[in-house]
């Protein structure tokens, strides 16, 4: 039996069927933008499903379940998408213009879920985590979660829980774009950490910096530039980056302090780099947790590595049926 | 049948005999520091156990339960008391020493968990909620939390998850008692609102309010003076009542984008003024939180009122079997 999975992000949609053993054994996607409405991205995404079928001769009846991540939040009793911003839908009764347009013998397989929690669940599962308490945290432009508790997802009453990055950190903060102020996201993602190494080597003493001397603009300043200065003894960018575990672990450590997951994954780009950190991060969670007196606290790792490829959107969204 | 509850506070050690509608039938309590050591005071819960049982009449065939609400992290596999900093309790078998005490009969029906979930369990089931996802969130000198997800109760590793005061909200902010800085209780307790109230009419401005006439020290400031200052219209006090909610809301938001649950109630003794601005909160809050475009979302509301008498730690602490 196959399951098949369908994550819907900004740029594309991606399909993939999925075997028993959550491997991907047939792919495809096409461009999110080519659907002008709802209703045109809904009949895309029912192609590329029959489409990916055909092309690997798996019929409905070897369907257990195909599943959706979508960017938004949802309403699990209509079915509809009640919000995504990225896609520009309001109220899309989903499920049921999905389920018309792949046909009365799959119509009972389809499931959706919000993005985040079916990578979450990917991760979960395919990780083999054993863990009854389980969190996912996504370090990428912005800050995403997902949460598993005694083996199922915590969706929330409109399926958008696990907005980590939209915790404030910092009430009277930097503006964040959901309105408030000092957000987790503003000073932990991806993209603040750039903000504050270029705001470090544009001060006098940072333009003496190696990491200066590489970028010109704040667009040329990426992670694997910023890293690299860190592994060569930079040590304005060791500052930097020592400030934003500061701030990095200010957001896992209210997240322990909230769920006390048995386990916190760490995921996205920048967890590549982890070596020179994860360390020095988990001392400071260590030391900031009310736990912390405990004998028994959260095991804070990364992810198993599939994530990065992307394909954890799929697997996660083809196993959404099962959490 | 019946199940006994043991709520072990800071001053008094409550336990009531709770019947099938989940109401006191006999209570009984003792003083938490008569107890030099936690052997003693394992001991004195066992034969308040018993006493009240005695004059009530009830054998140990007629108990479902009895259930123990500890202020501290516990470890479910070895029952042990790991850590409960008010109690001086480190790693006591509380578990093994409680079933020795109460006799063979008795012991297969312990329980124990934290308060602030017990408390939790007494609310949720009791008032009848009828949540998938819930919340309770409690104002006192501190701020303390308890989560229910599908049915269950949300302990984490430990069973300390849901330290909603213990969320850093402004990471640059003052000293926590935790050993962080900026912690949702150090602005939204009760205690907060009081620096709050005391620290403006402590200003020029407020040495000629309402309220800074009633009141000579910071010792005699308290919530019934303060709310009946807001009652009066002193604009000091409206003023400062204004603040304490962006705070109070704040973290309530983040708990919301974290759970999306369907209910989350305040309790606590600041919630006897409600009135005087439930509402505003909620707008506040309906501002705030990231899923504002969304048709479904959190319902927030008091909590049902027996917590206020306390006894809803007993009755928690009685159906903690059930969660």
């Amino acid at each position: 039996m196959f399951r098949i999975g369908v994550d819907i992000g900004g740029t594309n949609i991606a399909a993939g069927i999925v075997d028993e053993s959550y491997r991907i054994v047939e792919k495809k996607s096409i461009k999110t933008k080519d659907a002008k409405t709802p209703s045109e991205m809904i009949g895309a995404i029912a192609e590329l499903v029959k489409d990916l079928m055909g092309t690997a001769q798996v019929k409905p009846e070897m369907v257990t379940a195909i599943g959706v991540g979508v960017p938004g939040t949802l309403d699990p009793e209509s079915g509809k998408v009640l919000y995504a911003n990225n896609l520009g839908f309001e109220d899309v009764p989903f499920l049921s213009e999905l389920k018309k347009a792949l046909g009365d013998i799959l119509a009972d397989k389809i499931y959706f879920d919000n993005d985040a929690n079916a990578a979450a669940i990917g991760e979960y599962i395919t990780g083999d985590y054993h863990a009854k308490n389980f969190v996912m945290m996504t370090i990428g432009t912005g800050i995403g979660g997902g949460v598993i508790i005694n083996g199922r997802v915590l969706r929330g009453c409109n399926y958008a829980a696990a907005e980590f990055g939209h915790m404030t950190i910092n009430f009277d903060g930097v503006d964040c774009n959901c309105g408030r102020k000092g957000c987790f996201e503003d000073y932990a993602s991806a993209e603040g950490l750039m903000n504050l190494a270029w705001e470090a080597i544009s001060s006098p003493e940072g333009k003496k910096s190696m990491l200066s001397s590489r970028v010109s603009s704040r667009e040329e300043l990426d992670g694997e530039i910023f890293f690299e200065a860190v592994r060569s003894g930079d040590k304005v960018a060791a500052q930097v980056l020592e400030q934003y575990l500061f701030y990095l672990s200010e957001g896992i450590i209210n997240i322990i302090n909230i769920f006390q997951p048995d386990v916190l994954t760490l995921s996205g780009g920048i967890t590549k780099a982890a070596d020179l950190y994860l360390d020095r991060l988990k001392e400071l969670v260590a030391k900031g947790i009310y736990s912390r007196n405990s004998s028994k606290n959260t095991e804070i790792m990364l992810s198993k590595g599939i994530s990065d490829s992307g394909d954890i959107g799929i697997i996660g969204a083809a196993l959404i049926y099962k959490m």
